[in-house]
């Protein structure tokens, strides 16, 4: 029996596009409360307040929306090298960037879907200047209360057209565990849910059916309690944010969400998973099938259909 | 440079005594929350709603109170070898024991405080009766809602007279890591904690100054939410049941705490951490000064007196 | 200018019929939260934890679903004797009835969907057995925390065919206020919300299309946060108990709302309020025409289906 | 038997004097969430988000602190008539004033300890400008979420030498009901809570042995959680306000409360009472004795000496 791997500690950040980025930016930090810590070229560089790298958002203007890259950080240095050989091996890299503002050197691949991720050891770390110090040290920054004031990044969510070939690769990339999936009939799978930590997960992909490859479905930020969920809603409200569906409960995973489009239409979410933890180093994946899916979320809610078809970018018709 | 160490899964279980036993069930079962799975002689096993294991609670009944032995249990069974060489090197080691209804075979040792810890990583997962299923599959009970009705259990504070040599024992025995310490002066250490995954603390050691060896501060359980925390508040008041401090938040860790003591004089905790995780690979111990704990509590309420002398069994004055 | 008028005091109790009245006692006493505090007959009379007196829920055994009758108590005996006055004016009166277990003597009458309503003065408070004492004397019984645990009751919504007719009716019976209502077009009234006191309703009325009449929509009973509406969401899953919607939070009145239906089939509630009141004396209905309706709730949800049609006792077709 | 009085509709607002009138309006409105209505003279208005009047909080810069005075509103022009006419036969009143930018015509009086009070039915609607305009019509302005966001005053609490002529005083002058109160030994008034309406209090007196009069305790808001107030105990310590005692749960009123020093000293307090309403039109005076005082707040906290001492102004020793 082989050993659970250790090689990755935990999602870092990813690059999403935006089309109106200046629209975008004061929503990520007036509306969604994350805060800037340095911009480069075309990117901005965010954070939620207790998010402890330099930068756990890539905000950079471009012609489209959707994401640029996934990243993660490794455990180690010789893990980082292990994960590489692992992806070597896949015939899924893609080679060495030397890194950006938030860290140093980052080795890239594509999934089967063509998402690009990026793993690294070494990080910057957020250094708060004295306006943003937390009264407490050992918080990354201050609780600052503007806007939704996420705390953290949590997971991410991807399109792929063959979830099945996603649930093969991912484990083998990133050494991630398998903690929850939807599969329908025999063997379709609808959904995945995966983690390289005690995080209930930090990846899921769901089925893209329009044919096109690569595209985003959410960034989730972490709040300390439903109560905030709850609180970000009205916050949505009053900003005129188009909220999508939530605050609910998820059957899967158990999280409570909130879902809603940044103005350039990217998908991002609020939520908070309780005290909800993978800890069993044993963990058997949950399945869902198609009946208990129809029974809809934890509550009884039925998902929204633009949750099954929407995605950025959008993808156009020829 | 080495790298971390991910041998020990989790915080399992511990043994408490109660020399009160049937008032002590009573409080872990119908005011606390707990959930009975077996017994076996004296003992009694519990655990939280969504321990996914047989128990996290062994009640044992004896002639005083206190903890019999703390358990955690290993990602691998190749992992539990290298920690039983690891800790005999260490020469603290006891032994193999056969284990009980909650698990098999688990290797004993004592901490440099002679507190008897336990490794092991053959388990028993606790299975549902029908009248205890879960309407949702990835939850390992149903949330039954009586008394304070904690989730899982979160982390075990015990009391040594040293605890320095305690913050250098524990990292090579488990492998943890430090994640906060109190130390005055130099390196007067005054309490420290330690984490084997990406919970912010699974142990805690504080300063006994009484002499005695092998005290228990407390255990405790965490709930989803907050508002769980001030809800057990109400329901101890109904039940009187002696609360001691709280509910009020550690500048320590940010928790957010109430501690009551069990109808045997155990103290036990009720914590919300909210989203707090330590996902780091290199954290950094975030050292408190004397000057910082003057100020109390995160919102400034001053520690209460017995918190720092008050543990179990009581010492006896000879 | 009239002044306002303050003869009623506050909604007292619902009589509401079950042809499963076991099924629906072990549910309002075991899920909902709600004590037995007697028995007469064909009824069982309940309470929330902090309703002060003796029941203000009659469960009575009957053939079919619906309410039996609405009680209010005034604010004194010449304000139930203006009231009688007023109501025998407007040619609604029934005439007076003894009372029964809860209270003396009380006037009934209808309103113009043939719903019978009752006022009274004279009432009998709950006097807490030993088992039940509060630790705080200002509660009128401890905080059980039983299933949902409800507080006290704090609306009924009714059906009618003509609500515009009610609209004009209940003010002038009752002395009510209008808070907000739901015109569409000209003045067409397809929702009319009223309050005796400083809560933000305690009676509302929506459009019954079946042709039937006296019918009823749903009974509330509020908890002290809306963690505890969600909290409910989870007791009620776990009892396999139909929940309709919610966990959500209504754009009129902005109450958290969450709505199940008990064992026979009659809608009731579970909400919170927050912090509105209206404190204004002079305060002018709010009223939402047809567009702001279509927005769906606070947050976007669109208002189920069944909201609009379903009621209790069921239509019979012929 | 008299019929209980209506003629006052609500605590409405308070002038608050502050010797350091910029760092206090900093305060009051990036960290306690006030959104200011207007100036005039050394005055401004502030207001809770959901206050419906201009404003609830006068803030006057002036050589001290403490409170200028207590307005009521009264539930109509010839309630006011009948409370002036009450006030005249009490020996109390001072005389008319014309109002201010908040609102017409005002009686004013004295308490037995010299307090300033005020009266008045013609009052100006708070009007949002574009930018304040709430999602929902339903309320007097947007959520905003700045600082603490309290959504409107609550109650006022005054210090008096002699707290049992209050309690004979206030019921008179204003028509209150007296809802709980603390007398120790025979008939040592301690301390007394009165309401006008349905909420549990408005205004509460507590004793002043430093034989000053006309000093004020602290002034309160209400948010719609307890959530909140832990919230925006967070919110304080990150702005460096002192926290003086609290987040915790009064057990007189089962308010849960938190108290700070705004910077120029006077107390300020974020509330909330959950779903706790004085609705029984008959409710009997909560009477609490020194043995059940002495166990402290509602969950065993010990009170703050301090808040047995500090008020506003200070006391001048000579």
């Amino acid at each position: 029996m082989t050993e659970p791997c250790f090689d990755i500690a935990h999602l870092a950040h990813i690059e999403l596009f935006t089309d109106q980025p200046d629209k975008s930016l004061d929503f990520f930090v007036n509306v969604y409360g994350l805060t800037e810590s340095g911009r480069d070229g075309d990117s901005v560089y965010l954070r939620g307040w207790d998010d402890y790298e330099f930068h756990s958002l890539k905000l950079t203007a471009g012609k489209t929306t959707g994401v640029g890259h996934i990243a993660y950080r490794t455990t180690s240095e010789a893990a980082l090298q292990r994960r590489v050989a692992a992806i070597e091996a896949l015939g899924a890299g893609i080679g060495w960037t030397d890194g950006d503002l938030g860290h140093g050197r980052a080795y890239r691949f594509r999934d089967p879907d063509n998402h690009v991720f990026e793993i690294y050891y070494d990080t910057r770390r957020y250094e708060p200047p004295a306006s943003e110090a937390p009264a407490l040290k050992n918080l990354a920054q201050r609780f600052h209360g503007r806007g939704a004031a996420v705390r953290r990044i949590d997971h991410v969510n991807l399109l792929a057209s063959d979830v099945k070939a996603i649930r093969d690769f991912i484990p083998k990339a990133l050494g991630s565990r398998v903690t929850e999936q939807i599969v329908f009939g025999e063997d379709d799978v609808m959904g995945c849910w995966f983690t390289v930590n005690n995080k209930t997960y930090d990846l899921a992909y769901t089925g893209d059916h329009t044919g096109a490859q690569g595209r985003f479905h959410h960034v989730t930020y972490a709040v300390d309690s439903r109560e905030e969920v709850l609180r970000a809603a009205d916050i949505f409200l009053e900003n005129r944010v188009y909220i999508e569906t939530g605050p609910h409960k998820h059957a899967v995973q158990g999280t409570f969400f909130l879902y809603v489009y940044e103005p350039a239409g990217n998908r991002v979410e609020v939520a908070n998973a309780g005290a909800r933890l993978i800890l069993a180093p044993d963990w058997q994946p949950v399945t869902w099938n198609e009946d208990e899916r129809r029974k809809g979320q934890a509550w009884g809610l039925k998902t929204i259909e633009s949750f099954h078809t929407y995605g950025t970018p959008p993808v156009v018709e020829h």
